[in-house]
């Protein structure tokens, strides 16, 4: 039986699931089942993959306990399903299970985007939409796959609900709880004011990062000019080797907010060309004093309150 | 006496230097100065600082061993100099010691940018330009001062020396062996190839990186979505903790190569924002793939070749 001693008397102690239902065995679901097993929070994991093979491969590592044929039949007795798939194929995989989905049914998804995901779930789930805990835990890696997944993925991590005006309340706070025991902090938000955000501090510098590679791409030498780079390089390029179908999906999915971001970035960036181009040094130092000075004060969230 | 087992008969063994002039005791000099100790290369480390506190500091840590109240006399009977002061201040600082220099001594600096630095030489040292080697050791943290000074600061960076026409060759082979002998690997290419594939890979990042942190700042609830942020954005704006002088005068000196990346850049996004904007996923998912294939198989140069 987990222990809880997570804000202790403000809700009762988490219950472990009988069965999870896992549609997406990649790393985002492979870490999730992974991190259940750890704290104890499930008996069963029954996973699905739409290659058979990853199916197949989560098997062999412990991280699923049964191979499902399908995402119905992975859903199929579970009183948790986490959907791990692209957000693109939120809606199609939302159909498939939805004759099996009742009120004792609580399902969670890991998308980086959420406004058009709960626009997925309405379509798909109707009247069932109670059930569904639209969340985003703030956690990955720039290697996808699930030889790949890590119980420790999420621990430290920040994780954001969106819920809608019809999830039940009983969800969201196991849902909260969940994330919790997982060694998350959790939040909770609007699905619009979680796009924004996202797109500024998440989306946007993807987008950034892959144009930084394109425009070296671009360049004849770029070979020799990759050779020289340094350890500021490779941070600050680390997430342009992220997933291409799950980036190009993000991208699109929220669109209105990345173009609205890349604008104000744009903007930025023009204001300090113009004081380079008019060699303006003490217009450019007071700006960058600026950018450093919160730069060099901000901490990441959730991992401040860690040991 | 040092061991030298690098390129073994391609040179010399390189002998410990009498006397290191440091001008500048910053984290760029004073880890040098910390490397040649560790490394068994100087007998006596004479530091000069503007900032007198700075000096103390730096000899109470054993950075250096005496203080000198002037660059003139930090330079005084040193066989090696080391400029470590902003690019800006080269020239000023050479002339100030420019009437003790020899062909017996060797000054290099550490500077990101170098054709002006070369030319800031020029002016100051005139017949003396030969003991000249301009250096830039690809290295540096995203904190200044001495009291970060760190003997292994370099070990594991690439050097790029960039002679001019005047340089003596002794001096060049003695620079590429010491800069060897504290573990990096050392490459000379002409001052412009330096400066324009800097811009690419370390110049423009900066200034993306710290763009990025004015558009986030330049938002009314800044606060609430820098809260939200995670690991990608951590590593993607590291570099945007810079030192906003030294950067400053970076991006004035080098500006035509600087703003000649940054239209590269700025097309690369304003292409991929196109894609965006007509959702065409393909041609996103193309370039994406591009783009984190390549940052995938990237390597940071030097490192690849250590244990």
């Amino acid at each position: 039986m987990p222990v809880q001693e997570l804000q202790p008397g403000s809700q009762p102690p988490l219950q472990p699931f009988e069965q999870l239902g896992l549609i997406g065995c990649g790393l985002m679901g492979g870490s999730f089942a992974l991190a259940l097993k750890k704290a104890g929070l499930v008996k069963r994991v029954v996973g699905y993959s739409k290659s058979p093979s990853t199916t197949e491969r989560a098997r062999q590592m412990g991280v699923i306990d049964v191979e499902a044929p399908s995402a119905l039949l992975a859903a199929a007795g579970a009183d948790l399903v986490l959907l791990a798939v692209p957000v693109a194929a939120t809606e199609a995989t939302l159909k498939s299970i939805k004759h099996l989905v009742t009120p004792n049914m609580m399902i969670m998804d890991v998308g980086s985007t959420k406004a058009d995901v709960i626009q997925a779930a309405r379509t798909a789930l109707r009247d069932q939409l109670g059930s569904f805990v639209p969340a985003h835990p703030i956690a990955g890696k720039e290697v996808a796959g699930v030889e790949h997944a890590d119980a420790n993925l999420y621990r430290g991590a920040q994780v954001v609900l969106t819920p809608t005006e019809r999830t039940l309340t009983a969800h969201l706070a196991k849902a909260r709880a969940l994330w919790q025991a997982l060694g998350c902090e959790v939040k909770a938000m609007s699905p619009e004011a979680h796009d924004s955000a996202l797109a500024t501090v998440s989306h946007l510098p993807h987008l950034l990062a892959f144009a930084m590679m394109q425009s070296v791409l671009g360049q004849p030498d770029a070979d020799e000019v990759l050779s020289l780079a340094g350890p500021g390089f490779r941070d600050f390029t680390r997430i342009g080797a992220g997933d291409p179908q799950l980036w190009r999906d993000v991208l699109l999915a929220n669109h209105e907010q990345v173009l609205a971001q890349s604008r104000h970035f744009r903007q930025a960036l023009e204001q300090l060309e113009a004081m380079i181009r008019a060699g303006d040094g003490q217009g450019l130092q007071d700006r960058l004093t600026l950018a450093s000075a919160a730069r060099s004060q901000w901490r990441m969230g959730a991992r401040r309150h860690q040991a």
